[in-house]
């Protein structure tokens, strides 16, 4: 096990009616907050009204800004870091899925510093301060409520950067499964496939007596696909929407990595996707992992074994491995499917044509099998 | 799933050497420390020596009060408290196992009010505020380096009374599995026991739709048991010590536990046993958990059918699940035998005079199965 620190100070308020508590909790926070959010959807489902209602009634100053989008925008964030330098803003809520709270957590980064954010970003220098951020979670994916990192997008060259520092963890993250009832299937699948994605690539690693770590990761990712399911054909299933939900905090927020050499590879790789595509995260996801198992298992049998029998149910009875990994992923092909996840770049008109340039801008990656540039253009014709 | 709200502030340091950045911890926490420890264990091993060197490379004002023992007294803690006052300290440093982290969150909610601490205990008042706690961990068992509770046993009239509060959660954990390998096999088996039954309290429940904490219980549960047979055969073995040093904090630190109804009839009956006999706590565990389980089972039989196949290996291939229950409990049985430890009270020569005195002391108990002293006795009696 490798020597590790661990500390998330994010308190977890979860259940039926707990955004109703998030004025009281951002008035501990600070006097003037950033209402953070993205399209209309807060506002049809009646949750912006109860969150201005909250402020309201614990005499909480705010002011808004709305039009976060996916693979959320510097520009953006630019803006939100304008607005709470002039009107004196002291903390953030963020009301939304990981978009949001990253877009929330770039803006905190940068109301505290007197230079340009994304600076951060190229130099990954540590910051020493940022505004303290909540959060009202209405999609259950990137675990961003209660991690210690955030992913914002450069339009200019389409540069997707991450920023990882503990002071970014969210100060608070109200979590009420029935503010995700109401979420298309194709939303929530994909948000099913991020949360998985994390799991995995804190899951393949090729460390020995790593045991505890391992088996809570497996539990996750089963709890994950039976309940991802069970919430495709009952979408308003308070408990299978409660598992997934706490499932998409535990799988990100780094208690099940603690001691692990962790891979990142295949986020790395999605991301260059997603950038030059626009497409969802988790629809990525569900395209590139299936290809990278099929590139790297062969030097790493007992964990893809380990995977097949633990996670995908597959019988260890018959002595080829081969077959026994392979069915493994095949059969997590089918779960993607089942929820209506691509897992061909065909499948959403990707062709070839940007796979150097991709792999390029991606570089070296990954920790259970270092890959390299020529290593990810096979990774992603593997994927066609 | 039941609302919840979990936050959990520990810092943790985990690994080779990390006692080396205790001086720079306690001097984040405060200007003056009480260094809190039990016998000459820590001055033998030469932590003692480490731990001095480290304070006063950081500059760090200290007194000392050793002297902790098992069951961790109320007159010590009284005696920690009124030091405490005398001197202006303002932070704790815990070195040792749970009873010293117990007695040392005692001292400090004792030494931030102006009436006995006992009082606290009697009325379970809440605190609002106490010293802030370090830890240098030396016993994996309790759990007490990241928990919100504590145990304090009052010598007069043999009482042992718990409290719970956010509060309490010490502000660091230094975790050094090398620490652990001196640790005697008695006093490594009764920690197994003690962290493997934090995790069946909370993981026998009747609630349905609990999956992902109920497997990762089971994770915790199984990776506890196999690293528990490897440290008692080769007690040098770095990965296990370290395995079992990190379940020990996950055991207990609740995150394992959130959206449950945990039950605690078990440790709630076993109390009433040390508190009398002066027993080690895992060994009245090791005991009372399989009668416990005798007692109840018939009215849960999906949650110890779960338990029997995934946690005890028990095959269910059959029909007969009163047979596979039981099968399951005889395994947990071999597995303390295993470890050395005892399952029935008459082989620590404990008779059943105290039965009842016992059972009325410990009152109503339990949520799977709810329990009143006439049960109790008749669990005692299983466990004879």
């Amino acid at each position: 096990m490798n020597n590790f620190e661990y500390q998330n100070i994010t308190q977890i308020i979860f259940g039926r009616d707990s955004q109703k508590q998030v004025g009281e909790k951002v008035k501990a926070m600070g006097k003037k907050v950033l209402l953070h959010f993205g399209g209309q959807n807060i506002i049809k489902s009646g949750l912006y009204d109860n969150i201005i209602t909250s402020l309201q009634e614990s005499n909480v100053d705010f002011v808004e800004l709305g039009g976060v989008v996916p693979n959320p925008r510097l520009s953006l964030v630019r803006k939100g870091i304008e607005l709470c330098k002039a009107e004196n803003v002291d903390c953030i809520l963020a009301v939304g899925g990981g978009s949001v709270i990253d877009s929330a957590k770039a803006i905190s980064m940068g109301a505290c510093i007197d230079f340009d954010v994304w600076e951060l970003f190229c130099t990954q220098q540590p910051i020493s301060r940022c505004l303290p951020v909540g959060v009202v979670l209405t999609i259950p994916a990137a675990g961003s409520e209660s991690s210690d990192s955030l992913v914002i997008t450069k339009e200019e060259g389409q540069l997707k950067s991450a920023y990882h520092s503990n002071l970014v963890r969210p100060k608070f993250a109200v979590l009420n499964p029935e503010l995700t009832f109401t979420l298309p299937p194709y939303q929530t699948a994909c948000g099913i496939s991020d949360m998985l994605a994390h799991v995995m690539e804190r899951y393949f690693t090729d460390q020995l007596n790593v045991d505890i770590t391992g088996r809570m990761c497996e539990a996750v990712m089963r709890g994950i696909m039976d309940n991802g399911i069970k919430v495709m054909s009952n979408p308003t299933d308070y408990d299978s929407r409660a598992e997934l939900m706490w499932a998409g905090t535990v799988a990100h927020n780094g208690f099940i990595g603690v001691g692990r050499t962790e891979d990142w590879a295949s986020h790395g790789m999605e991301h260059e996707i997603s950038g030059i595509y626009d497409i969802a995260h988790g629809a990525g996801l569900s395209i590139i992992f299936p290809a990278w198992m099929k590139y790297v298992y062969k030097n790493h049998i007992p964990r893809f074994v380990r995977f097949a029998v633990r996670v995908m149910d597959v019988e260890s009875g018959g002595n080829d491995t081969d077959d026994l990994i392979q069915t493994a992923i095949h059969r997590l092909e089918q779960f993607y499917h089942s929820m209506g996840l691509p897992t061909r770049l065909s499948e959403i008109g990707i062709d070839d044509s940007h796979f150097q340039e991709m792999a390029n801008k991606c570089g070296n990656r990954g920790s259970l099998e270092k890959l390299t540039p020529k290593d990810i253009v096979e990774i992603y014709r593997l994927a066609l």
